[in-house]
């Protein structure tokens, strides 16, 4: 797994452009084209603040696997990610990992706004599930923007709103609903996703996103294996009664 | 357990006051001391937005015990708190609850911004833990407020940020550790606030602060009691051993 900090994103940005050479902007036309298609609320902000926060926007790319965020190390820059994914996750002192949420493009990167409002330790990580291309907005430019634009406020408020909601659905699952029954939703959701009913994922993978042992889930999934619910291979799951699997959510 | 309501809140503040009567100003003298004093950071905004939400707002009083959000129902006003505690909590279909955070003075109340912004189903409940006594801000006002000034906005996402990182704590806190210590830690920092070492509190609301049940908190309660740590009485609990106490919450 390889890190990148911001004085890595810094030289990554140095390098391949320059912020003085307008015909070398930052957003090429495709580039436009795809923070339009991602963040329709923002693509149409008409606002002279806005316009200088994207021109001057560093390019941020990382593999996959990278550690964009670690613990009590904020990031310094408002990130619009325009392709990939980031798993946001919070580990435990014994290994585990829970999955908070993802950060696909279209939406805000809200752990950006620690770095501004409090830098609070979040005990959060954050890493690339794939390869990325964000573009990062200076904290300095984000503020510019956010006195300065009705719709960009009201895009990171709505953000912000729906983040707390995530979160709270998620509390409610780990507090009130057994693994089982957490594990049967997690696969039917991964399922429908792919729209397969083989789904790619480890065990420990699986662990990770719940929060539990791969030990664990190895157990609930071999009865459900047992069950005739689902098949259990190297690297995959195939889902052999979709409709047991939904039996399963339902009767919890 | 009594409710109210956004009418019966409208009738309340109809009947304690005129809008249009500056000698009978919803802020007396006292009152914005107290907000003053609450909200320090809100007491300097020096803005013609600000100074109207505040002489418009409506006074809402509700006895302990009165609830004032419920489920899908979202707040129609934005509350500055300034007497009493909210507790905020979300229910489980089987009858348990886990408490979220509280509201207390200072605070902004960040369930009020679903309803501007995306009024989606939290299924939160809110409710009255003391008397209370807050000023309520018309979504319109706060709108206005959040247009007009930069220290506002500041406020406001600074909230929403601290508020995110509370709930990533308690989800790091649900996921990872162990009723027991969760418990203990609970039984301490009760024991902090009230600077007793007797702690004033049921089973049942023990459980329901850490979205477990009763039974399963009184079998735990009765352990600490044989290792010598607590002594239980009927609505209260006595710490013999803070060192102990504290051990616990390390050992594990």
């Amino acid at each position: 797994m390889s890190h990148i900090n911001d004085l890595q994103i810094s030289q990554l940005q140095e390098n391949t452009h320059s912020k003085s050479d307008n015909n070398n902007s930052v957003l090429q036309m495709i580039e436009r084209a795809v923070l339009v298609n991602s963040y329709p609320e923002l693509a149409n902000i008409n606002d002279v603040a806005w316009a200088n926060a994207i021109r001057t926007a560093r390019q941020i790319k990382a593999p996959r696997g990278t550690t964009l965020m670690r613990g009590n190390a904020p990031m310094q820059q408002f990130m619009l990610l325009l392709t990939g994914t980031i798993r946001v996750y919070t580990p435990s002192k014994s290994g585990r990992e829970i999955t908070l949420y993802r950060v696909n493009p279209g939406d805000l990167c809200i752990l950006s706004l620690n770095s501004l409002y409090q830098n609070r330790n979040y005990g959060v990580f954050a890493e690339a599930e794939t390869d990325i291309y964000a573009l990062g907005i200076s904290a300095q430019d984000f503020q510019s923007v956010l006195n300065e634009s009705e719709e960009f406020r009201n895009f990171v408020l709505s953000a912000l709103n729906a983040r707390l909601c995530d979160l709270m659905c998620l509390i409610q699952d780990t507090a009130f609903e057994n693994l089982d029954l957490r594990l049967a939703r997690l696969i039917d959701r991964l399922s429908k996703q792919g729209e397969s009913l083989r789904v790619d994922i480890t065990h420990q993978a699986l662990a990770r996103e719940l929060g539990s042992t791969r030990e664990m889930i190895s157990r609930i999934l071999k009865e459900f294996e047992q069950r005739k619910i689902i098949k259990l291979s190297r690297g995959f799951i195939d889902i052999l009664s979709a409709e047991s699997l939904k039996q399963l959510q339902d009767s919890k």
